[in-house]
């Protein structure tokens, strides 16, 4: 997507190097990193430089191509496998693109693995944006439809960053948005704050803002509202796991708007690759953990001083605690469709039979 | 209620002056004032040093009296008077407590005005908390009902501030949890941060830990988590506006609460003296115009920084707006009952026939 009129993708490689755009400045400052070595992809994964599942991976799959630029042994190869895992031990892309890299290249002799890295890291970082390519364009449809419907704007309510920030390009929620601004529908995109880390006010915003789709941005408390006054005509979230009957965990605050989506009658969808479905769970409520974070993300907020730095300040009374839930699980019944590559099927056991 | 061990009302007067919280401190800092002038109620009032409409309308009162103190002709009554109306021209209770004084003022010759004056407005006070400590005693019932039947600490979610910050002592929501704690019931209380103003996490935190109540801060997405895996007993929220039938009109993001608890079986109360019910209304959604703020109330927050001062930091990018709706309206359907000074009633029209 682009940003200030230049089309970008999240990471990519250079004759010599890989970039990427530095995600912990954002949104005051657009700001790309030169990854020279596997220890500076490492380095951009443990300090999320880098974020979003989808491009964890990727830049996994590139720090083994930059290892192997330096040196392709097979305790090179073994190295830099392990020091990639560990920089974010619980990301199961990051496992996936390091494992596939792992797998292709200890089966080719050494003089061949160079060449080979680099062409997989980047047939891994293909595949995501086509993916994700092909999830927009199923998304468009429902936007599509909804427009000639109405016969004026279209507005949606996303929460979170589930945008082309968090993939290669693309993104997943947001897919389906910038396909319909490309192809010319007019629409405007409520964005959720999405506190305490408020990805939607900081990325959502600006990837929207830089791609000059027209959004504006609204407190989590706010969607009700909207909704019950006819501003909202569909909502799009991504989501972090979707079990086999459709129930979808994904940022907390989530299954709130979906609440509100369903008592105002508005279209409600979550958009997702279909490896994100896990089909051992069934129960999302029951099953699924919900991560506890740190209470500083709550009780501590960064933004842009008057003096041009970036400072944190504490929100919270001294002695006040907080509690940081990071993820929540919305039921299936409350969910509308889920926009897949394979097409948007309804949330439910036997529907998404044909995901399998 | 205590600050540190000391019991306090939000506003009392003195010897020679009245004194109040300096709120904009909070919750950083304790700061108590003295209003030596009606100017100094004025500035108060219109600086939001004090704020919530029953403590805004006693500081009005109370700044007639001060007026009284340094002029009791005719001329200084109609000038104090136009000069506190206009400190807060939409504030409905600041326009009460002030027409009340002025009402008993100009029916009285000069010389008794002054200790009159001083007499009303302390009348109006405690009138205040009055009908909020018995708020507090009917809502005590149905906390303790629920302690009894748990047998635990009994885990309550509260939304935005109505508690005696809010008013002169009690406060509303609040009272019902400060009456059970104080008579030992063992409970805890869930604290929406409360976006944009963040009254909930400076504010209703500061109150809660202030009084020894034991409670966490929670982002406002966190709640409908929290009652999916039966963490929240009750909700008790305030309310700005209530209508005939029921539907109340409280701080944005009150909805989307009223609808987790009304999916997970969690009884939803709202705390109100009966003078918020207006009876003039019935569908609040439809009929209740909702105000919209200023933008920078969304994209600044501001908190204490490392450096001990208190800053204000923007999070959203350049560029990127901000809608800010004030408030939105809980439909009558979702609550489970209005706690009153006149008692516990259902929120319909039929049931609060009583209340009229």
């Amino acid at each position: 997507m682009k940003i200030n009129g230049t089309p970008y993708r999240a990471i990519w490689p250079t004759s010599d190097a890989v970039e990427i755009i530095d995600q912990t400045q954002l949104p005051h400052e657009f700001v790309t990193l030169r990854l020279n070595t596997m220890r500076d992809a490492e380095r951009a994964i443990k300090d999320m430089q880098v974020r979003g599942a989808p491009l964890i991976g990727v830049t996994g799959a590139y720090g083994v191509a930059l290892a192997m630029r330096a040196d392709v042994s097979d305790a090179a190869l073994a190295e830099a496998c392990s020091v990639l895992l560990a920089a974010r031990p619980t990301a199961v892309n990051l496992r996936w693109g390091v494992e596939k890299m792992r797998e292709l290249l200890a089966s080719l002799p050494q003089d061949e693995r160079e060449a080979a890295a680099w062409a997989e890291a980047a047939r891994i970082a293909d595949e995501d944006v086509a993916i994700n390519e092909t999830i927009g364009r199923h998304g468009y449809e429902i936007i599509d439809e909804i427009h000639q419907r109405k016969n004026a704007a279209v507005n949606i309510l996303t929460h979170c960053n589930a945008g082309w920030l968090a993939t290669v390009d693309w993104g997943t929620a947001l897919a389906p948005i910038y396909t319909a601004f490309d192809a010319g529908i007019p629409l405007h995109v409520w964005v959720d704050e999405t506190r305490p880390r408020n990805q939607g006010a900081s990325l959502t915003a600006w990837e929207l803002g830089q791609h000059g789709v027209p959004h504006t941005v609204i407190v989590d408390n706010a969607g009700g509202h909207l909704m019950q006054h006819g501003m909202v005509d569909m909502a799009i979230v991504g989501c972090d796991r979707v079990t086999a009957r459709g129930d979808v965990c994904n940022k907390i605050g989530t299954y709130l708007k979906a609440l509100a989506a369903h008592d105002n009658g508005v279209p409600f969808y979550v958009a997702l690759p279909t490896p994100t479905i896990d089909w051992t769970l069934q129960d999302g409520v029951k099953e699924i953990p919900i991560e506890e974070r740190a209470e500083e993300e709550v009780t501590h907020i960064a933004g842009l001083c008057g003096d041009g730095q970036v400072r944190r300040v504490q929100v919270t009374p001294k002695g006040s605690h907080a509690a940081n839930y990071g993820f929540d699980v919305t039921p299936a019944r409350l969910v509308t469709g889920l926009i897949t590559e394979r097409g948007v099927v309804k949330a439910d056991a036997q529907a998404m039979q044909v995901l399998k």
